[in-house]
């Protein structure tokens, strides 16, 4: 039961500090936020230290190259930390925006204005990343964040997780805002998933069985993220050399991530010269190459089978199936993509246009790699994770996504 | 097992139709709603009929009044429902219009663009003019919609999808798009609320019970509508006769409905006059007063319980309370409000503003009856319902709510 009671009260403590926050002025939030990019930045060797624990600990318990590079705060990563925390002090802060407003014929004002959401709660695997970008997006938009970063990486978030606090706090904002319940474990994941009216949005970003279970167990509003199996078609009128930077750069550039792809369809009439050539870059890359007949005919080692269109590999692996029409195609990514992004390869502007409008994903894309579905790249500074449902927010969630609005109505007496 | 596969039959015909009326023009759109509003007005006897039959089982039933005035469809109701399908047709299309754009610093474009949402599901009690407001609302905005209108309206309802079915139908538009599963009962309801991949969005509408069973079943997105425990807060410096005309508006115009105010909340220094008089003109129309001590010894005959204020009325009741000061006004209003809609009469500029900023719902009004809080008072032509939550939609929710956006990305062979 004091277990109980210390977890209702540092929830209670963070809304009481997220009211606050709401209405904190930028130039606060803004100070804070610098304060936290300094805080990485001077902080390096204790952070890598902490992570390198973490990282011994995935090697022993065996979690896998993909997770490894997740987990993995070097140098590098950590000033890019930094500049993501500088980039979203740069953003225009989104709390009192007016989405829309009108003066109604019998004189009253409404106006749609922008408002934190209250306190975001984060649950997360194997991604110390996640920790600083969540925190920082929260802050600018005025949201405290409950933050569940799980046991792979506990010890690299600890040491982000008290850098985040004391830099808020030198700010003068109230440091319950932002919280870890890590040391409640599991039990703690599962009671953040039933704060409702504590937590006002609950965001997973992890593996699909992570994802699943929140969106199944949650009765706090979810906004599903991340699942990627990505697809780039390859048309019959694909540019050669584009179509081959393409998809060994959505394929190789980082396995790991959501917006890698996963499969590749390719026209018929690409079989002869494309086809082949691709694979040959790819299985020199180390992609382990599953294709249905026509594929391994031209190159593809393994056998794909109907559970490879619905893996999402995360690692150098690839499905490989040749289509005969865009139709086909689209049927294809109807029936298996997670509506993340998928990726048209042609240089036939009404088949990049029927594509645009017939596949039904947060991203679609033309001649693109699906690397670039990404918060930094699509200039929100950093994202809370690629929200792959409907409601709400739809593909990377900057800071916009992290409001809700209120109307605020001005009248002089007016009745109906 | 017929009935379930029923069931997926119908859903899954209203997938496949969904999908060709989110890219139908908006000359269709508009066409297939002038020739429904024309429908409804051509049919007003047949509609009276049927909802004569359900008005009947309602009183049989002992529903109460404010259930039979929801349920109600007279003359003057069914020509409203058919002005609001033409103030529907007057609104611009949402759907492909550009919420954000840019291009990147490599040259793609990105834009994010509103599409329909695909299905969107309904489940609804005693209200037909719903089943109207909805598939009108879907139509426009390029969503089919699965209807669950329950059993209390089942006549009129039964006329209503018909007749909304053949004008879908004669302006070309698959009509499987719009779908009453009414014929399933309850069980009808539970397959809806598990429908994920399905139906894309449910929003329910109905008493606290109702939406609160959804809120906890639904595997499907939901957007949770109405239950207002709204209240009015008249402060020390409010007007005399302007808090008089809110007060007795927001209670009794329609005291049946969402945006009726609930709780009277009255700053101590109004007791002497203001309060004796705003009573003794609520008890004279019918209004049944719980009130505080100090609200009794001003005119309240009940007395207020906890429960009191706690409680959608939807009635001729309200709840009247004393309070000492504004912080006192907002932390009852915090402890008790649904979020629906709350109201200050005052004169004082600065508690207007902190009245705004500080009150935690999806309307906050000055010197406005709460009765307002309607789509088509907003201008929204009608409304699908008033959101109580921050996902997605907040406040009165009409054509822009029912779509979700989709990311386009066009380049020219960029990677990363």
């Amino acid at each position: 039961m004091s277990s109980n009671d210390a977890f209702v009260d540092l929830l209670t403590r963070a809304k009481q500090a997220s009211r606050k926050l709401a209405t904190a002025t930028t130039a606060t939030k803004n100070a804070a936020l610098e304060d936290m990019a300094r805080a990485l930045e001077g902080a390096i060797p204790e952070i890598i230290a902490a992570n390198e624990l973490d990282l011994a600990r995935g090697v022993e318990n065996n979690i896998g190259d993909g997770l490894l590079d997740r987990l993995r705060l070097d140098e590098e990563r950590i000033l890019g930390l930094a500049a993501a925390v500088r980039e979203i002090i740069a953003l225009p802060d989104p709390v009192g925006q007016i989405v829309r407003g009108s003066t109604l014929p019998n004189g009253i004002t409404i106006a749609q204005t922008r408002v934190p959401f209250g306190v975001v709660g984060a649950i997360y695997e194997a991604r110390p990343n996640v920790t600083v970008d969540i925190a920082a997006l929260a802050l600018k938009s005025g949201n405290g964040a409950v933050l569940r970063g799980g046991s792979a990486a506990e010890n690299s978030n600890r040491v982000l997780v008290r850098l985040i606090q004391e830099s808020v706090r030198r700010s003068g904002i109230d440091g319950n805002a932002f919280q870890t319940i890590d040391p409640f474990g599991r039990e703690g994941a599962g009671r953040l998933m039933r704060a409702r009216g504590y937590v006002d949005v609950l965001i997973p970003r992890g593996s699909a069985g992570l994802i699943s279970t929140v969106v199944n167990e949650s009765t706090v509003p979810v906004i599903e993220t991340g699942a990627g199996i990505v697809h780039v078609y390859v048309d019959a009128s694909a540019d050669f050399d584009m179509a081959h930077s393409i998809v060994v750069n959505a394929k190789t550039h980082r396995p790991s991530v959501c917006n890698s792809a996963e499969t590749l369809l390719v026209h018929a009439d690409q079989v002869g010269e494309l086809l082949p050539s691709i694979l040959a870059v790819l299985e020199q890359r180390g992609v382990v190459l599953y294709g249905d007949e026509r594929a391994r005919a031209a190159g593809a080692r393994e056998a794909a089978t109907d559970e490879t269109w619905a893996t999402e590999h995360l690692d150098l692996a690839m499905g490989v199936r040749v289509v005969d029409s865009l139709d086909e195609a689209i049927a294809h990514i109807d029936t298996y993509s997670t509506k993340h992004t998928e990726s048209i390869v042609t240089s036939d502007f009404a088949n990049a246009e029927r594509f645009l409008a017939e596949v039904d994903s947060a991203v679609v894309m033309v001649n693109s790699s699906t690397r670039f579905t990404d918060g930094g790249e699509f200039g929100f500074g950093a994202e809370v994770g690629i929200s792959t449902q409907k409601m709400h927010a739809r593909g990377p969630m900057g800071l916009a996504e992290l409001t809700s609005t209120k109307w605020l109505v001005r009248g002089t007496g007016q009745i109906r």
